[in-house]
């Protein structure tokens, strides 16, 4: 190797076509408008979530403790801070989807300061039902000695938290937020629970990771979910684009006291009656009534000799 | 829209009320004591972690390499540092779950001592049983060119890694610590195994993404298992309350030499004999014995015209 | 507790002899060279990914937004930027993989300079490519209100680009790297596609988590796939030291137009069929023609007393 | 020290009146309006300096080099890249200067972008400057060795850059953005330029710690000053008020050629007429004409004891 | 040169000499004792010292502003995370100074306790003096032309208020702390004001750089310091090992409104009677009586030849 | 202020002419050279001052305290990483300086392994110095009240340590870098001394901000300097380029146990007889023999009504 200059292996003469091709073909799929544009920040709506969990669990997730007096301080201070870059991230939302201006648009300002407010008042439900969803664990996990490790380790109290402040502002029609907000508890859990999926009080996802919740799943109180279980969808009908119809209701309905065990697979707009159990692995696109117990078939068994492979 | 003020949408009026219902709350559910707490820090268990890490594997985490013989400064500089963050993060622990005072209490002190001492003397055994893991994954993946590629990029690796790291501690009767540990491998990796599951030389997770090894799990000598494959408990039996009884054995026992392909759900106190291969997504609830070969009952199959959904 | 100085836990008589221990087994198992070993950094790999997906996604994943004629100042700055990176890495991975010192191997240079500018000349066909999954995404998920939302939220999409990326990387004979990139993915969305898998136009992976494609396996145009999918191999033939044979084409071919659910497993150099539909928690190791419907055996189901557990 | 439980030192008997009276007073001195107000960021300012930097010196402070083609790209990106987070930083110092809101001041927005256009166009002429800068340099320190060091380590360069920045923006009645640009190379440097200073080409600032030149002053072509120069104001009239009367010409005219060494004051709005050199730790009140030279009285000597002290 | 490995540099033959050296040294002249030793942390204390500005001047560097009634939760919050953090630090001084284990001290415990509520009650003294600084600054300075500026962009506000904090620690005879609060004002703003200095209201510091005032100094009311001003000792007496005796009188006292211009270097226990005006560049040894107007002696002035240097 | 689009105030038009003007430009006066430049990194080389620093005190800038037996693995361990850092930016100041390929440049390489080993073998020497700098600052400051306060918080103490690190290197040829650690404590302290100056054992710098050492300068045993002082050149001559003539010997040499008070400017080869005593402010461009004591002409004093300014 001589030790001359060299020159590097991407000069002009590689560098420009290919970018002219990235800039011409960028005006063509897809569609920002021509003004400023500004996403929602990843970012910032992940903190707003970690400030929102510190004060649905005060002394787990902040630097307070709950019978130090200066509790009030800390949970005010960190709901005022994370309301107001929820606004901020509401209107960046409502700019982007509505293709607006976010500097300009007032009706984009106005909706904002609305959600926001209305987002506020529904935190002490949303406490009461995550704080069930503690004790859900609780009764529900052996392996699990104190509720603090729940609080602070468990991914399904995660998943479900996001998915029930996602659902929030889901119904108050923000878009992109709560989708950003669910597909964070996704990547930390691999738990994706839609933010419109309708969920009662006390729901335990145990272990959790591939467990696939679809937008229009109802579930009800005391569920408990464990990992790899799907709420889905079956087949969609197509509008005369061939493109699918919107906003059907798809996902399965299930009711109080269910426990779905692993790798369950449940398709379609069927029921689960109360009380009912389906077995790991089971796949179950039809409705069954209240006390089932449903099972995948016998496994075939048999004997062979050592080392030859399946 | 007017250029005059503009009022936040969320000021002292909607404000207060949610704070001091957050905080009337907070006395209610959970219970961290009045004085000085401070759990266990997950940033200094995950770096803890990486220390270990490096130390288990000098020259592919680290800065050195294995020839130079500034090895042992690193590997003693690593390693001290890591056990002393440790012996912190123990009394931290101790003083969590006992509900006692970090900074004044004696006996969390005395503890943290102990039990790193003791863990600092099982490193070199865990250090033994990693390198067979290595061995392990040369041997058992068709798509391995070299063992440098699992040590630095296998999932499977890294969750195992963590488990043994883990499992130590719990059988030293650390608390929430270990638990932190399997969880950062499990947000990682989406490989789950509970701290107490006793792990025999060798073991093989390929892929990985959805692996559940429950906490009184046994698995045997060189074993390999794929994604999704659950080694769960049944139904639990209650106390008197209602709550499960915590600490029965309930999980699975894996001998030497079994094969668990992807998917599979293995419930229950039962024993898969060794040399077993168990199939993909099958549903298993009772105990085969040595050499089994274990497969889902026959798929269903029907043609049907293109197009026309499922 | 006495006032005295107490000493660390850990201290040089309990220290020494495990850092020997620890030294000594390092020049055993793992085998780094001599010289000065650079492994590629991961951080950097991840960074050239970012930014490559913004030039694939420009207004989505950048600073600039499409009609702004600075667009071409972006593209071509941050181009610029990640293939002198990627050119550095490459050089990385060479130097390691044939244990050269990277300072002053010639060959690796030359071989880094070489693929860099290859790999640049495949970027307008990969942005063809990611461009025709968002389409399918589009056109796959009813919940899916616009493409931006697929873009930016969709771990899908995620997956599959970074796939695309290291697949190019794999062809072009790079080493390290395309693993990385795909387990940078896996690591964020739980979906682990092989840097060798062979994609046709249009793949959508809805929620994903717990998808595996094995290396030798092809997928054609317009397939979808769900979550807990894999497409693996049986068990493979051992050389004569009992090392698995590499190489060989040993995962499924999929045609077009197929879709394949949740939690199915196909194992094996098989082929389902152009336009199949493989149902969920399927396990299937034989080849299916096209216009299949293969679904799960009948899942067993009776009622029970409820509160009984399964 | 017993083991029972400590309170922290400040709880809420002490906080309370504390914080009550703080708050109390933050109505009376200060006076933020009630809407949203945002400061310019410190950081975003530091950030466009740092980025004009990158494209008056590329190659210095950038990743790009001369000959490389993609030099037009990083230039291009990185120069919208700060005009258009110096239009957002301009619109909120001019909404906080003027006590507007600034998500909804038109007037805030439309200054911002006359006076970013404007700044731009300045450029060209701010490089020729800098440049000159460079030289002067080169010709006035016999210590440098090269022009490289004086761009990348002289904090002389450093201050003065940033105060051609700041000057431009000032004429143009930026406010706040200026003074934060001059303090940054306060902070970093030791030396102080108003960005009111008028300031020729050619000037070198050696060491230049303690330099102050203030906000009338006027300094010619081809000055050299050395560290701890100040050229300041006398005493200043006030206003009826007992204010100072502000924006009256107050500081030094400093002609072509002069040098002024290490420590000398040079107050009021006097003349160093062209070619003059000023002595170190001169303190001048007064005009002085072309070719003059000005040096401190005569110290006074006188042997003494050793080890007596002064 | 060859393309074979090269040994780097340094190896072992040549570290270990130096490294037992080094450590060799190491117990020689410096003196940490055996126990676990915790200096007080720089980050730490800057972190306490920005919450304690936040709060002195509330909407100027936290992100609450002044009409907001979220205000009490802010200032609420900030004050207690700083006052915590501040008893953890103090804590660590003492048992640092004491040469104490700082687990197990109780002696530092409770010392830090008190005098954190101690310094607790100062705050509203000290933000009555501060908010007079910025007053003084608002009538001394002719180039300020809002309070404002003055608040977040005046180094002299910066480090007076460092100042005023660090002396109430001071008073209360917390060790170290108060000297990292005024060296981290040195280093941003080149102005050295010791903690023991007493300094009354409306103190003004225009430019800064290079003021120095010694630990014994006493400032009066409303007094401006220009840069590079020394309020310093002279020789001190030596004690019987030729150390100084500390703790002695030894820096200047200023009275009320008195005036020093740049360079002023004012040496010992002298008093500057009030309504002084020191000129710049003074060297002075003896007290001036009230009403004094001091100068430096005349310079002399020659005409030469241009270019012929000094 | 209507809801339209705004279009951003720089687009195409106005940034194109500047771009092609800034770029056009750039090859003019700078000169890099064309193949691949990569300066030394500021960020690495600081990195390298810190953990000198650490091993020069260790157990007060490092993790380690005295006794602990783990001092030799950290001591070991922070010494092999900054050589090895050091060696590679040394390397790129040596390609830099000499305009080679970093990557190819056997010379560079070479060069850089001698000089680190070189630097190495000087280190004892260094901690002998800094520590006689400890003793001096002990000696000499009445307001330290231990050592400890001079390690950690004394910028005087920095910029020495500083500058005789680099210094060592200086001594040995190696560009840019020793220039860059100085300048990294002008930047925080305010202290400048060139790389080049010869200092004996037992400097200490009081305060500090202001002080200049010139490249040319010899410092004895046992000196004290206050701040502001300047040891500097006066004029310099010419080449017959007009272009001062580099590396002559031109500034003071200050023999054993003298002191240089506050601001005190001396300037040229001159030498300050040894144990004098130079007062505050002087401008010294003689030398004075041994004992000498030096202050400033007398102050003129006038008594003069309050208020009337200066």
């Amino acid at each position: 190797m001589s030790d001359s200059k060299k020159a590097p292996a991407v000069d002009q003469i590689t560098l420009a076509p290919v970018v002219d091709d990235l800039c011409r073909g960028a005006s063509g799929t897809t569609s920002t408008p021509g003004g400023r544009v500004t996403l929602p920040s990843r970012e910032a709506v992940i903190k707003i979530v970690e400030d929102l969990r510190a004060v649905l669990f005060p002394g787990y997730f902040g630097t307070s403790d709950l019978h130090d007096e200066s509790l009030h301080y800390f949970v005010g201070a960190t709901l005022a801070r994370a309301m107001r870059s929820l606004e901020e991230q509401i209107r960046r939302g409502v700019a982007f989807t509505e293709r607006h201006d976010v500097d300009t648009c007032s009706h984009c300002f106005e909706a904002a300061q609305a959600v926001t407010k209305s987002f506020l008042g529904l935190l002490p439900e949303i406490r009461r039902l995550v704080h069930s969803d503690v004790e859900a664990a609780y009764e529900g996990d052996p392996a699990l000695r104190s509720r603090d490790e729940a609080i602070f380790a468990y991914p399904g109290m995660f998943a479900v938290t996001n998915q029930r402040l996602a659902h929030a502002l889901h119904v108050l029609g923000v878009p992109l937020i709560p989708r950003i907000i669910t597909e964070y508890a996704h990547t930390l859990t691999g738990i994706d629970i839609h933010p419109g999926a309708r969920i009662g009080e006390k729901l335990f996802i145990d272990h959790g990771t591939g467990v696939v919740v679809g937008e229009t799943s109802i579930i009800g109180k005391n569920v408990r979910i464990y990992q790899g279980v799907t709420l889905g969808a079956k087949s969609f009908p197509l509008d005369e684009h061939g493109n699918p119809i919107k906003g059907i209701d798809r996902h399965p309905i299930v009711e109080d006291d269910v426990v779905i065990y692993a790798g369950a697979t449940i398709l379609g707009r069927i029921t689960i009656g109360k009380g009912s159990s389906i077995g790991g692995n089971v796949w179950l696109m039809k409705s069954v009534p209240p006390g089932s117990r449903v099972t995948q078939a016998e496994a075939s068994e048999q004997r062979f000799a050592f080392g030859a492979g399946i």
